[in-house]
């Protein structure tokens, strides 16, 4: 079945898409139908805004990403980066520009995971804007979320000596899309019957099309009564984040190769590609762990929390950045993640 | 000069274009260059968020939009949705898609229109995403906005005996599209060394070239106590607009074609178009005007009120929207204004 959008018109998507949509945080006082929604948020809280924007063809291929994943992800990588700042999701704003490609249906399934996503992590949409496009589909959705007073994260706040910790494992989700284009450039061969086998791979599928916001970091290291002194999210690959948080805190660090989280999977994967596991986990987005920096005091602490590995430690400016590998030698850390405006050739290698 | 934009890579042109922002807002408390920025409301505020999304193509066309006038536009169009609900824009993030078309003194031209705005309209620009694009140009921008608490205006609020209001005047912004649009015509037509003639037009092409938000309007308002029941801007035209208010507000209308404002200019150019010009000014879209009601206990205030104009009154909802002309007929008032997605034959027409 497919139901052309002109037949709806703008008002009568939004209202199908929309239906049905209840608010349920306190803050969210009025949400889609009028000139702007209406937020309310006591004064003992900070309110965190974040915004990303999703292309087709730069951050995702609809050839093997299921629309309602890709809604699922987008609404998940916007959450992120309010976890990342020690904060908590509550509203988000949904822009779609859509081409004449896209029926009804294809745009109630990539609405469908960007409900599902905001019902797992108890976030209102609260609006948004829909209109035409020429070409493919652009997704653009703003973030608010709220933080304690004072205990907002920032990049800057890493000091000599405090440990460097990652949550999860790196290169899983690089891996499964690696895999995915793989099997595209299969099928899209010789042989047309042939069914793509991911049998032992779901975890990198998983990771690549279906990742989750580390929400349970940020509950456990409230309960631990831990506070990083600086954190961020990990969605362009290790070594250009840790990067952003050494130069924003004006420090260096050291990073143990033997220290960095790979699942097992990652690393047969590696294998089958011949690549290297170490680069993959340093500089493979979408992994959307968070990557944070403690005092050296909380190191009994950080060390018993599950899912949470200690990589390195910060070190004097002066010193730089750099990695040691398992045979004791040091390399320079650089910013090898994705960007999307450098690597135009080929941009869908490693989406944000 | 051309610096490609893959020279700086998606931080450096970020960098570039933020160059010498500084956040002025006292709500504004850390703006650019983390997860998230971070704002502090007073909680006797309700916090306003809208958002738009631009597509080239759709609701610009740059072969004749200066890309400084379009980077101040679209600020434009989102303040205006901030003073529509009786708000005041404070902060805003702004998403760009770029397609190598796109040179870096492009997007400062764009940007150096988005700062222009936001200094004129005391704005801060605290966010935003950058991404390659595989098509033209992509503006995403989110507004975030205080109201007092219980002040804000909704659509819903108007009811019987309501006056209608309207600022400024209405048609002058799509005259001025059609003016840009026979230019545009006539040099790709055979002389291309004619210069189009746009002397005596200069106000319709800055409606709609460099709209403004009518935050004098809010202001007097609140200056002379009056508290519209119901308001919103007019950006997809008169008759959409106030069958919005109607239908969320549950009542009817009365309006007279001899009491809509029009300018001068406005009715010049629909003789030499030889169109409707009251249809011009009931449907044109892009006007940024505001359309409010207010009780008619408030007459005298309003009447007296410069820049305002009283163009009819709420009824019951049995008696529907009409508009009574000059000769005293009453014809239905139909939406016709512009709605990106039924009109993709021809989405230039009537931008949002």
């Amino acid at each position: 079945m497919r139901t052309e959008i002109s037949t709806l018109g703008e008002f009568g998507l939004i209202r199908r898409l929309t239906e049905g949509i209840e608010l349920k945080n306190k803050s969210s006082q009025y949400g889609i139908g009028d000139d702007a929604a209406v937020l309310s948020y006591p004064s003992e809280k900070e309110i965190l805004v974040t915004t990303d924007l999703l292309m087709e063809g730069v951050h995702f291929d609809l050839t093997y990403v299921p629309l309602k994943h890709l809604g699922y992800k987008s609404a998940i990588v916007n959450f992120s980066d309010i976890y990342a700042m020690n904060g908590i999701p509550r509203q988000i704003t949904v822009s779609l520009g859509l081409s004449k490609r896209f029926s009804v249906e294809d745009m109630e399934e990539l609405y469908a995971g960007i409900r599902l996503a905001c019902e797992e992590y108890e976030v209102d949409i609260v609006g948004g804007d829909t209109s035409s496009s020429y070409t493919g589909l652009t997704i653009s959705i703003t973030c608010i979320g709220e933080g304690e007073k004072g205990k907002v994260v920032f990049r800057n706040g890493a000091n000599e000596t405090d440990l460097i910790c990652v949550s999860g494992d790196l290169g899983a989700a690089y891996m499964g899309l690696q895999l995915l284009e793989r099997e595209k450039s299969v099928l899209h061969g010789a042989d047309k019957n042939v069914q793509p086998d991911f049998s032992g791979k779901e975890y990198l599928l998983e990771r690549q099309l279906k990742p989750e916001a580390r929400r349970d970091i940020i509950e456990k290291l409230a309960e631990e009564e831990i506070r990083p002194t600086s954190m961020m999210d990990i969605s362009d690959g290790l070594s250009s984040e840790l990067l952003h948080i050494c130069t924003q805190s004006k420090v260096g660090c050291r990073i143990y190769e033997e220290h960095i989280p790979i699942d097992y999977q990652t690393a047969v994967m590696a294998e089958e590609f011949n690549m290297n596991l170490t680069i993959c986990a340093l500089n493979g987005g979408d992994d959307y762990e968070l990557l944070f920096t403690v005092p050296i005091s909380d190191h009994e602490k950080v060390s018993e929390m599950e899912g949470i590995k200690l990589i390195g430690h910060i070190t004097k400016q002066e010193l730089g950045c750099a990695l040691i590998t398992r045979d004791g030698q040091e390399f320079e850390l650089k910013a090898q993640g994705w960007n999307s405006l450098q690597e135009e050739t080929d941009p869908i290698e490693k989406p944000e």
